[in-house]
């Protein structure tokens, strides 16, 4: 049998290119003994990938050229000799920018819990939706009546994180690029939005809508709005560094500076980086919570899906126009 | 009654020059009902101080102009209307640059062991020891075994600081300014010791040093340090803004930046900056620690002292030189 997959073909400068990376048709052995076969029917891309496209060594090892390029994916197994997965199964992987995948079951989950569809084990109860949570819960921790500021608000990341504090009290600020995004983030009860495309200056814009001053920031930026964001900190605040996403196309010696740090020592602040990975024995009561929260129409959210395996590529690109809005997906296969 | 002291003449630009200083003599009141009158015998300097002689709004409200130079003193009582207080008592207070102070009581604090020279109450007994004390055990709180780095290591802040993160069970890495200070280090304890001055690149030296990677950065230095040890830290690693010597004297929009943030995420890196008066209530614990550690011989300190209230202006101008080994004090009164 064969499958198709898209491999690294050369490392990007700057933002990523479409022949940056090479479609390639593969043979795939058929599933032994222990092992099942998934047809993926939607694929994640998204901007943490781009950390591992280049050179230096990250939380991972950078992917070899060569190699598939990894991502979420959500499936069905199609065969399995492996008796805790039967055919049909909706099962969460990370077999990255493939159709197919193999494995003997381990880093692969069932989707037992189908109320909500099986796409959004790539999103909101996916990583993303994961990072929301625990960066929120678990560091930014926002107390009633505190102001919290989210960057890129109405991506997967941010309008999950911006929910999450106002369930907890607060009063949450979203920033994001063009008016529908920021349309939006008003009916999904972020109590005040920022378009940063009408926005000459962030941190003047910010300050404006944070008369008493930002208590929490949730940052899916880089360096370049949180130095904005330092001086308008409260006693006590605390950055929570959930994602780069501008600094991820800058090589390592050219990208833009924290320097407004001596905030640190008068505001007490807290700067803290984390992956939701960490939080991995956590995980089935954060899917409890977000399911619920779902199901009660409490927390909202998009998914933003292209179609067509081929479009994995482009739809990686575009992330980092801002072109996405909400969890970007891409379906690669039908709903069999 | 008449008195001298030191106002603020000018704002200083970049590091501080003796003309921005102006010596006064002022006529001093008799204490009245419920008043001490206190004689300094030492006054400190610390690099702090220049934070508060800028425009710009700190923890604290700008010095103005003809005000006294604020700093930490120890002295004696002279005369009291005070029950809490006897004439010849030894009290450690705020009075600044000033050869005298005159207080309802309040800020001031007895000495009343004096088991201890009363002179460390304002170095490894005042604040720069309560930063040491705090930082290292309620922030950085370093594990047996771990690596710990400690900028500006034979001031008073880095020195009482190393020997806490030692007691630990850490291994302790120095880096001071010339061969008296990182001599003095082995001898208290330190693991390692890097000559500042004998190093082209200190992060390839720390890397040398510090072969496992570093937990914790505790650091008095600023940014052009900070941002060399992020890529050298370990998962989880700690970064404590205890001071930032090195950018008191720049301008904010000259400041240098941490650029390597992106080892926020990968290495889920926690930087935090603290204020050591937000532990007030926990004074009196520090206090007894610190002053049984220094009887049983297990925390040295230096004190680095000029002789002469005069000297006030140059012995501060000289911290920002690294000129001082140890705690600076300028004693400005006999031992009445």
């Amino acid at each position: 049998m064969q499958t198709r997959r898209f491999v690294l073909a050369h490392r990007p400068r700057g933002v990523p290119r479409e022949t940056d990376f090479r479609l390639e048709t593969v043979d795939i052995p058929a599933p032994q003994d222990g092992q099942i076969l998934v047809a993926n029917v939607y694929a994640s891309v998204d901007p943490g990938i781009r950390a591992r496209l280049g050179e230096e060594a990250t939380y991972a090892a950078p992917l070899q050229i060569g190699e598939t390029v990894e991502g979420a994916t959500v499936g069905r197994v199609v065969a399995s000799h492996n008796p805790k997965f039967g055919e049909g199964d909706w099962v969460a992987a990370a077999f990255g920018w493939s159709e197919h995948g193999l494995s003997d079951g381990r880093g692969v989950r069932k989707i037992a819990d189908l109320r909500v569809p099986p796409s959004a084990h790539i999103g909101v109860l996916g990583i993303p939706g994961l990072t929301a949570y625990f960066g929120m819960l678990d560091i930014a921790k926002p107390k009633e009546g505190e102001t919290v500021v989210v960057s890129s608000a109405a991506g997967a990341v941010g309008s999950a994180a911006g929910q999450i504090a106002t369930r907890s009290g607060a009063r949450v600020v979203g920033i994001a690029g063009g008016t529908d995004k920021c349309n939006w983030l008003h009916d999904i009860g972020f109590a005040a939005v920022i378009d940063r495309r009408a926005e000459p200056d962030l941190g003047v814009a910010v300050a404006r809508a944070c008369p008493q001053g930002v208590d929490v920031v949730f940052d899916n930026v880089g360096n370049s709005f949180l130095d904005a964001m330092l001086p308008l900190m409260r006693i006590g605040g605390r950055i929570v560094v959930s994602g780069q996403v501008a600094d991820y196309n800058t090589p390592a010696g050219e990208r833009p500076g924290l320097c407004n740090t001596s905030h640190f020592i008068t505001s007490r602040l807290t700067m803290r980086g984390f992956v939701a990975f960490d939080y991995f024995r956590e995980f089935p009561k954060a899917w409890a919570d977000i399911t619920q929260w779902i199901l009660d129409g409490k927390l909202k959210y998009r998914a933003d899906i292209d179609e067509g395996f081929e479009k994995l590529p482009s739809a990686f690109i575009g992330l980092f126009n801002g072109d996405n809005f909400g969890r970007k997906l891409v379906r690669i296969g039908l709903q069999i």
